[in-house]
């Protein structure tokens, strides 16, 4: 991140299209158009992320063996939700629709848990752990990136993850009290690892100003395309440490 | 209200009960322990109350036909589940296993939602819309009746009722678009409320201390029978209200 070369870019390409960005923008505080509307589609992603977790939680909490269990996991739920609607309400600030910000991601995403239903409680637990650690350092590696408030949104929502903690205990007792559960988890934290890469790539192919603004070419600071590599290494190894802290290999 | 007298109940059966409480209470500044007892069970079907109008809240909201409408009702199940935690922590600390509290009215509230599952994302509206009007009614009720703490916590959660004002706008132009709607609502408001009525008297025919409570049968001011009776003219008749309020006859 230190890197300030942009490989992936043609140089002087893509920060004229900032520097005559006009209309409404106008005397805003925040990043100019071209790089405000990669913004938009950061946050839409995030948002509509954020929206589909608390709907996949919410129903996961159903095949909970006890009304604890149950209650811990709506608190996920209901975690993200306020994420959201934090990220809409920013969306909104800018002047766009956050219905239209999110349209792009909801296939996506849509695919992803429909490719990642739990068939059980375990299951819906270690995606809950998995999925809550992977957005929290896919957060952590925008957030430098972004404009002042957009950052300080970010890390704001970010600061607020980490409610599932609870399923460290309970996946790991469970483990205890059946070892062969083990295979069979560490199998569908690769399956969902798998999903997240595929589903991300897809995203990175079609939306040409998120993939710009994270590979540094749009006026804001951003990666360069050695450094996306890294930042999925990054995420990659934070994986493992998570699976390696439910006592699972990955 | 201003009826003292308890025709539903034996003179002097219930209040010496009350006198007579000894162990854990003695010098709690809370109600003593039979009238605890009531008041936990009160509690307690209220949080289960709150955590399964989330679950199904959240549920619901998959039928959304927009992005917005799924917000809106996502909000709805969100403010539920946050009365369940203050609930949940006020049972807990009267000393109570909340999961203990709410374990006797899993049956009659998951009967209930088994019995009024929506098929539409209309019906999901219009069964939000009664049950948090409904649930308002009856925490509007009970809150005089209750000991200082308890009172405070229930006219909270009730302060925090009214997220489902969306639903009106919703109800009514889908009436307007196509006026055979109306027919159909208004036949599943009935139902609705009759299972609501039906899932009351079975917790109230099997809930001694929660129905001795209510009828005034414990050292804390509570209803007499004509008092229960008139209650629940008053909740019918909010409920008649809200009907017409959808537009709906009921």
């Amino acid at each position: 991140m230190t890197d300030g070369t942009h490989p992936g870019n043609q140089p002087g390409n893509a920060d004229p299209a900032a520097e005559t960005a006009v209309g409404p923008d106008a005397g805003r505080t925040g990043p100019p158009e071209a790089a405000r509307a990669a913004v938009v589609e950061l946050l839409g992603v995030l948002a509509y992320g954020e929206i589909t977790a608390f709907e996949r939680l919410a129903e996961d909490a159903k095949m909970a063996p006890t009304l604890d269990d149950k209650a811990a996991l709506a608190a996920m739920a209901v975690a993200e939700f306020h994420h959201f609607e934090s990220l809409r309400a920013h969306i909104a600030s800018l002047g766009v629709d956050p219905a239209v910000a999110m349209e792009p991601f909801v296939t996506p995403l849509d695919e992803f848990h429909r490719h990642t239903a739990p068939g059980d409680w375990l299951e819906g637990l270690v995606k809950a752990y998995v999925g809550d650690g992977i957005a929290a350092d896919f957060y952590r590696e925008v957030a430098a990136h972004l404009d002042p408030a957009s950052r300080a949104l970010v890390e704001e929502v970010l600061r607020d993850t980490g409610h599932s903690a609870f399923v460290v205990e309970a996946v790991r007792s469970a483990i205890e009290r059946d070892p062969r559960v083990a295979g069979r988890l560490a199998l569908w934290g690769r399956r969902l690892m798998g999903e997240a890469l595929s589903q991300a790539q897809r995203v990175a192919a079609e939306r040409d100003a998120l993939s710009a603004l994270l590979v540094g070419g749009l006026a804001v600071p951003g990666f360069d395309l050695a450094e996306i590599g890294r930042m999925f290494t990054r995420i990659t190894e934070a994986h493992t440490q998570r699976m390696a802290t439910l006592g699972l290999a990955s």
